[in-house]
């Protein structure tokens, strides 16, 4: 599975497969989401389709809309902060915890769930791929590409339009009607 | 690809895949190698073989034999101390970076690394896999599988005819005349 994107400039992704690399804290190919910056290390291109590599630094919020993924599974490593990972299995059976530094998730694919990042300073490790691919340029195209650093100064909202035509294409199946019966 | 591996009793891992789950710091599945506490959050059975998930931690020490793997790319990013990567490409020429916290390293298939432990407490966060599969069972099968939650007390170095029968089924190529030339 092969999805275009335009290839930033500034990119410290080698642009030919099978090049090693290093890219420093925070200097990968970064992104603005509503109120959370996502930076990508490696993707599809660099690993045959087969699994992606990516951070997620956010501060205290509300929970994300609930979504799940067709044919992709996902990794969710704290690495700073705290972040309450919410998830239901295919029996419908929900669970959620609250996920401090060191611990970890595992979403498989067609299981709802959803997070909501609980102290400021938070940064999630993240793998999502499947045996269809990988969707890591969803951030940038559902949200912004950005040369920044840090978080957004504002939440980047995407328009409604962007939504219909993007979550489809990066294996995103969004659940707008559900509810987390969890109790937090 | 499917390897074979006596599932250990006290696996937080769950035995069937498509179930959700999440695995407190340090609890994964653990093997000692040499030096290293290796522990697996995350592996082919849970993703369809497209992808693993695991950390390294280890103590100051020496830079570890030089090898490639036919079918595999690997992440390196760093979560605690510092590490040096020493990395070839496929032309040859040799690279080596000290990487820190948050920092991040990508070892294409085929290209002759390896890695040394700068600092004590360190630790990496792995990702291994390509199209072939995924071989986080490795480090048990040439190691130890432990339920200890440390460092090895003593350094567990494998018996030598043990290297012959799992290098290959694990994608490893040693490369024992290596020399880096990166100096340092």
């Amino acid at each position: 599975m092969t999805i275009e994107f335009a290839r930033r400039s500034h990119s410290l992704i080698p642009a030919e497969p099978g090049k090693p690399y290093f890219i420093e804290k925070g200097m990968g190919d970064r992104a603005h989401l509503f109120g959370d910056l996502f930076t990508i290390y490696a993707g599809g291109p660099q690993t045959e389709n087969t699994f992606n590599f990516f951070t997620c630094d956010g501060p205290k919020g509300d929970i994300i809309p609930a979504h799940s993924h067709p044919d992709t599974y996902e990794v969710f490593f704290v690495t700073q902060g705290a972040v309450r990972l919410f998830v239901e299995d295919l029996e419908g059976e929900q669970t959620e915890k609250l996920l401090t530094v060191g611990d970890f998730g595992f979403v498989p694919k067609n299981c709802p769930h959803a997070y909501r990042i609980e102290r400021h300073h938070s940064q999630i490790v993240g793998v999502a791929a499947g045996p269809g691919g990988t969707f890591e340029r969803f951030f940038e195209t559902l949200g912004t590409d950005t040369d920044e650093l840090g978080l957004p100064r504002r939440p980047y909202v995407p328009e409604p339009q962007k939504f219909g035509t993007v979550l489809q294409q990066y294996d995103v199946t969004f659940l707008p009607d559900h509810q987390w019966r969890t109790g937090s």
